[in-house]
């Protein structure tokens, strides 16, 4: 079914509506059959079995053609629970098989849309390149040389290259936003407590989002819309504010860093610099401002006590069987031995005075724009040094959730080696939908670059939300 | 000046108005003479030097005699900074010279208030008892057998007997709350983060709210209205919102204990009957409930490691000179060792589900009616058993903070030992000044007994707020 891949969502729900319920079914079945069991970014491809019982629930919906994802195919991450497929985490001696779906995947299922995969992540969400997998190194769809970013490896992967119009990813350190830049899409990283967590195995229970990848704004924002929404069973769930704030207004003020960190890129910068004109010419005002208290917040999460969080998902599995466990991802968790109960609360004191020294400093800026990641890393040099590059690449994510902000990650241009750029904008709880419309200003401004992916990437990021 | 025992802030506040300069600041000096040393209620007594230079810097504010609290005494708690007075936090090892007021004092002070003395704790405020202190145990005022309550012990002592006309308390597990019961007062426990805290030595950061204690509820209502800011240099401040609720409407709904825990007293147990009817009388709804979920919640804070982050402030004294602390206060904060990060944060998440349990279940109430403490214990038997009896204390106050929540302790009658009965309204963040208006429907239909305190104490509760 090539003629399928690169649909949008409206492209897949205007097809669907369009077919008689056997037909649907067919397009979703032909859809799979093209994936591959090789394929590293999948860890488990719905069966046809499985895509029927799917079709048999949706069917008992009444009036379920009216439904806003009527038979839109999408891809969950393998550390979210759907019922008939098992989930692993990417640890094998982890797997189990859950009996019932996350509420977040109820809540799509609900408005129509099939779950057709599960895709691979660095190992229990930790990560932020997407090589910590004992199910294999998912690569960008841009250059297979390069790696797709994590935790949400595969649920990038697969949107990029059509395979499904939207995806869930997960993200704590910056999972749904590193990996939507080296694959050039939209990386909705909500406010902490709008999407569901129950039925997603945790990492930092207070940090986690479900996040979601799509080709463009108004996917994204389609999914936002029906899957925000209070689950009581979630004690991390938030209710989202009666009134959202929808836009920040005709010139909204973020601060950028003034000494924006490349490490030793050389490609990425000259993106960044491009992409900061095209916000000034929409109307954005950019403050180059010292991200010195963001950068001292994001190096709390994997140099202080929050590793300890992750122990306790895995306690019993790294206290039995540590070799069962992605050496990369044991050797992180392990860190967590190093803390007292009361270095968690030194840190945490820490963590807070820091959210509150960002609060005051920027108490009169609408939010930041920053690069999303400052590297693009090919898999090999990750695989030869797996801590160090890692870290380097949540420089402009890892201090987001600790200071309870919604991010949007969007692409911004391609590189010489064909890998994209892409930038992210970050703004206080609640502002999620204000920062669409921000994205909305700038990338109606200008055309959206296409990259390696040719004419099967056929969506354009300037559909208007 | 026996003359000035028993006054409120408004009988203060006309008399140092109607008052020259030095007149007023005779007033207070001679209420203070009349303080003893050996009075196991006060740490440190202000010198007639120090009155006089906060006399000064009173007077140098323009307009002064305008102010709402001019020329008014207080008793700032000794784990709370008055610059000129040492604070020793009960442990004579950890003492230290302030040279800045903490800056719930400096608002105080910037409203007309006169600090007059630090007042005795539980070491640390690590205690429901006021017995933890090398400064002495401090006894109710109204029975000298019985404990004061604690942590904050002497602050309620002192406006009992009419020492000052308020005091400040600090509450993390019930600190502003019990003492109020054994002394007969309003004990005003805010929303979190309503007080600042900055120059407050901490107990657990989060949790932690400066308290009041008031012989009525008009004046604990205006220290609240001058105290209550936002301050950027607390990372735990909040600010209130625009609109804070005057209250729940002619008919709140309160869920009551089905079964309260009285353990082995009797007395208690008649005067909560009798207020749960004058509860009634006066339009509210009580609904006898389950409260498991907040039993389960408040034992968090001892059983769990939330004494790990008191472990923090005492970090470098306990581990190089242990003897320095009060044995029992040693021996609880201790416990803290027996706690790895990971721990905490299964405990954290634990706490969560148990607060989200508690939202849900009670999600149409209003809030909650509780006997403030269950036990009315005697000095020796706490010190015979210091612990268990401590930890039976605080039964209905512990769970408050950590469920994000207002509470208001008021007076609730005499036993038979002389001792005063109180209960506590609870309510979520926010509620404050509701709160206040529940208490002044029920407590302006009866009257107030005053105990032994005799004709000392003639303030009545009944004043309107």
């Amino acid at each position: 079914m090539v003629e399928t891949i690169g649909w949008t969502i409206p492209q897949w729900l205007e097809a669907q509506r369009a077919s008689s319920s056997e037909e649907g079914l067919a397009r979703i079945i032909a859809q799979v059959a093209t994936f591959s069991k090789d394929d590293v970014a999948f860890i488990t491809i719905a069966s046809e079995d499985f895509l029927k019982t799917q079709w048999e629930q949706l069917q008992a919906i009444p009036k379920a053609k009216e439904l806003p994802l009527y038979g839109v195919p999408f891809a969950p991450k393998d550390n979210t629970d759907v019922a008939g497929l098992p989930t692993t985490v990417a640890c094998p001696a982890f797997k189990y098989n859950p009996t019932k779906d996350a509420v977040i995947i109820q809540m799509l299922k609900s408005a129509g849309a099939i779950p057709i995969c599960k895709t691979n992540l660095d190992q229990f969400a930790t990560g932020l390149v997407g090589t910590r997998s004992p199910y294999g190194a998912v690569p960008s769809a841009f250059n297979s040389e390069y790696c797709s970013g994590g935790s949400s490896s595969g649920s990038s992967n697969v949107v990029a290259r059509g395979l499904a119009p939207f995806s869930l990813g997960t993200d704590t350190a910056g999972s749904g936003r590193v990996p939507a830049m080296h694959n050039n899409l939209i990386g909705l990283k909500p406010s902490r407590g709008a999407f569901s967590a129950t039925g997603v195995v945790p990492a930092c229970r207070e940090l986690d989002c479900v996040s979601v990848f799509a080709q463009n704004l108004p996917d994204a924002k389609a999914v936002f819309d029906l899957a925000a929404k209070y689950d009581p069973a979630d004690s991390y769930s938030r209710p989202l504010p009666d009134i959202m704030l929808p836009s920040f207004g005709p010139k909204p003020k973020l601060a950028i860093p003034d000494v924006p960190q490349w490490f030793d890129d050389t490609e990425n910068a000259p993106l960044w610099e491009k992409t900061v004109e095209e916000f000034k010419a929409a109307g954005v005002e950019l403050i180059p401002s010292d991200f010195t208290p963001m950068y001292k917040l994001g190096a709390c999460l994997y140099e202080g006590p929050w590793v300890a969080e992750r122990y306790t998902v895995v306690r019993k599995l790294i206290e039995s069987d540590p070799d069962a466990m992605d050496p990369t991802v044991r050797t992180i968790i392990q860190q967590a031995n190093k803390f007292s109960a009361a270095d968690q609360f030194d840190w945490e004191h820490l963590r807070r005075d820091l959210v509150r020294e960002i609060e005051t400093k920027f108490a009169d800026f609408d939010g930041f724009l920053v690069p999303t990641a400052p590297l693009s890393p090919k898999i090999k040099d990750v695989q030869a040094d797996p801590i160090k590059l890692n870290s380097k690449q949540g420089t402009y994510t890892n201090f987001v959730n600790f200071a309870d902000m919604a991010a949007l990650a969007i692409p911004a241009g391609f590189r010489q080696d064909s890998m994209p750029f892409g930038v992210t904008i970050v703004g206080r709880k609640h502002t999620d939908y204000a920062l669409l419309d921000i994205a909305q200003k700038v990338l109606s401004s200008k055309e959206r670059l296409l990259g390696n992916l040719g004419k099967k990437s056929v969506v354009n990021v300037t559909d208007v939300v």
